[in-house]
Order: C-alpha cells, then structure tokens, then sequence
C-alpha cells in the first residue's frame, strides 16, 4: 500500500477509535469519521468495505494497543508476577485516563452491538478471552511461585479479573472517574491472594 | 389515563424494554416500537414527547423490576443477611434466563449512550447507585450481626457487588451462559467475608 494510503487508512481508523468509543456504532456515521480524519469522500470505500468492516478493523487497532501494554506489563521479569499483571490494568487507567475516562471500546461495542450481530459478539469475546489468556499465563507464574494460593484456578481468576475490570470501566465511563477502576484492582487483587476461585467452584 | 390508554402506553414500554435490550437505543426506531406492540400509528406520540422520554421511561419500568426482586429478596428477615443480598442477584439471574442472557438494560444502555448523554449517564449511575444503596443497608445487619467484619466498608463492597455484576453481565451477553454471572457472586461472596473492603481502601 503506498505511503498515503496507509496514512489515510490509518487517520481514518484513529478517528474511528475516537468517535466508536465517545458515541457507540449507531451513533457514528460515516461522514462524521471522513470529516474527523480530515479525509476526502470516496477514501472510506477505498479502505474498507462497509461500516462493519470498518468497526472490526478499529477493534484490531484498539486491540494491537492492547497487545502493546500486555506486553510492556507482562514481560518485566524484575517485577514480582502480580505486579505485572496489576500493571497491564494501570496502563489501561492511564489510556482511560488520557480520553476522559470513556471506558473500554470492547465493553462499550460488545453491549451495543452483541445483541443482534454474532460477529462483533465473537470478536470481542475472543479479545477478551484473548487478555485473560495472556494474563492467566503470568498468574501461573505467580502461582508456581507461591504468591497465588496452589489450588487457584488461573484461568478463572484471569476471567474474573477481565470482566470485574469490564464492569468497573461501565461506572468509570459513567462517573469519569478512576475511582471505580482503582477500588475494583484493590478488592479483586486482595481477593486473588486471599481466597482465589478453584477448580472445585467451577460452574 | 383511561384503561386502553394505559394499556397501550404499557404495551409500547414493554415492547421497548425487549427491543433496547436486544438492539440498543440507536438499533431502535420508533416503527419498530410500534410494530412489536402492535400499537397504531400516532400512539407513540400520545404517550412520548420523543424516543429520548420514551427510553427513560422503559428504565423506569426496568427499575420497577428491580424494585420487586429488591424488595422480595432483602424483606426476607428469615434468610440471614448475606442471603438476601445473594438472593437479589439470584433473582435477576432468572430474569435473565428468561430473555436468553441478554445482560443488564443498564449496563447496555449506560455504554452506548453515556458517551454523549449526560441525561442517560445521570439517570443509569442513578440506577446503579440506588440498587447499591438497598444493597448496603442489609449488608449493614450482616456486618452487624457479625455475619461480615467489622472493618467492612459496607457501601464500597456494595458497590463492588453491582459494578461486578455489570462486569460479568456484559460477558453473560456475550455468551449467553449464566456461567459469568455465578462464577462473578462466588468470588465476590467469599472475598466480601474474607478481604472486604475497609473504610481505609477508600480511593
């Protein structure tokens, strides 16, 4: 693609990001994100084939920062395990925090859009799953060195910590505060070390 | 209201509570209101200034829901106190269950519009901090009664319950299982006897 088409493609899907995450997919059009990019009419088409394709796509931006902290957090071996996992959330808060506090774009078009579009509830499923899956793996390490109790269920304390972060991200996003995201980290965290879920409770 | 009349704005409001939460407040026009309700045209507009009163009113028919499953599951001084705070959740559970685990109206409806409606971001935090508040006054008779420690943050840890709850209710919709729903009341049951949170944790 040549270097203009990948500038434009990209303005697009940053504004994308932008209006997706402040007004939700019905709420956007696709004239409010040629004008926010700065793009000339036709440039949407070029680049993508509909605005479901164009949500996907902004999802796949959106997830690539993901990946970014994830990795940035996780693989920091000078820090104890949980720390890291604790850290990949606090990069998240600062992301929120430099947007003003508007939440999670999963949680955000996952409620909107999961309820009659199998597609986008597959793909935020699977990016959810997806962070839980990179998170279970440095819990394990926390477990195997004794700072997680030895009969917790990694991959459900994982799961429990993605959606309790989901749910706090909703009050965030209504309060624009950092205050229901902090208190959810302190509870869930103390919680983790104190009484994990196990295999056993497992429904 | 003459009965017809209150019929018909009923059967519009129930039509609405079953659309918003499939489709979500853009995903809705006002024929397809109509159309569900089996309502004839102009009706709308006897009974809604527009769809912006309309929504609000199907929350406040949602929340008188809540009120019922509220007032049937903490009334009941046979249970013990934790019971009945455990029983509300239960009891939406089984609504949920009815709809095929579609989530919560508030937590859907908070996402999509709170972006941009400072109207429906007021009156969902509303929701969920009154739903919070009935919660925290019997998990005052439980910690009074010892049945939580006597450091617990009563008000915090019912928050934690109904922002988790929104959380795990988000997934719910994303897989239509029940299984985030029970798995999100048993991690935070045992942790609110085991690590509440305390006044101190306070953000």
């Amino acid at each position: 693609m040549p270097r203009d088409d990948r500038d434009a493609r990209r303005r697009l899907l940053d504004a994308g990001l932008t209006l997706l995450l402040e007004q939700g997919y019905h709420g956007v059009g696709v004239q409010s994100v040629l004008d926010a990019a700065g793009a000339p009419k036709g440039s949407f088409y070029h680049h993508f084939a509909d605005k479901e394709e164009f949500a996907l796509q902004v999802i796949d931006a959106y997830m690539a920062g993901v990946h970014e902290a994830l990795d940035l957090s996780l693989s920091d071996a000078e820090r104890p395990p949980l720390d890291r996992v604790r850290g990949f959330f606090e990069i998240v808060v600062t992301g929120y925090e430099s947007e003003g506090y508007l939440g999670c774009l999963l949680g955000g078009l996952g409620q909107e859009l999961s309820g009659e579009s199998p597609v986008f509830a597959e793909k935020i499923e699977w990016c959810l799953g997806y962070i839980a899956g990179r998170l279970a793996e440095v819990l394990d390490i926390a477990r195997a060195e004794g700072d997680l109790p030895s009969e917790t269920d990694t991959a459900a304390l994982a799961t429990l910590l993605v959606n309790g972060w989901e749910g706090a991200a909703l009050r965030s996003r209504l309060l624009r505060s950092a205050v229901p995201l902090q208190q959810m980290l302190t509870f869930a965290f103390t919680a983790a070390v104190t009484c994990p879920p196990t295999g056993a409770a497992r429904t």
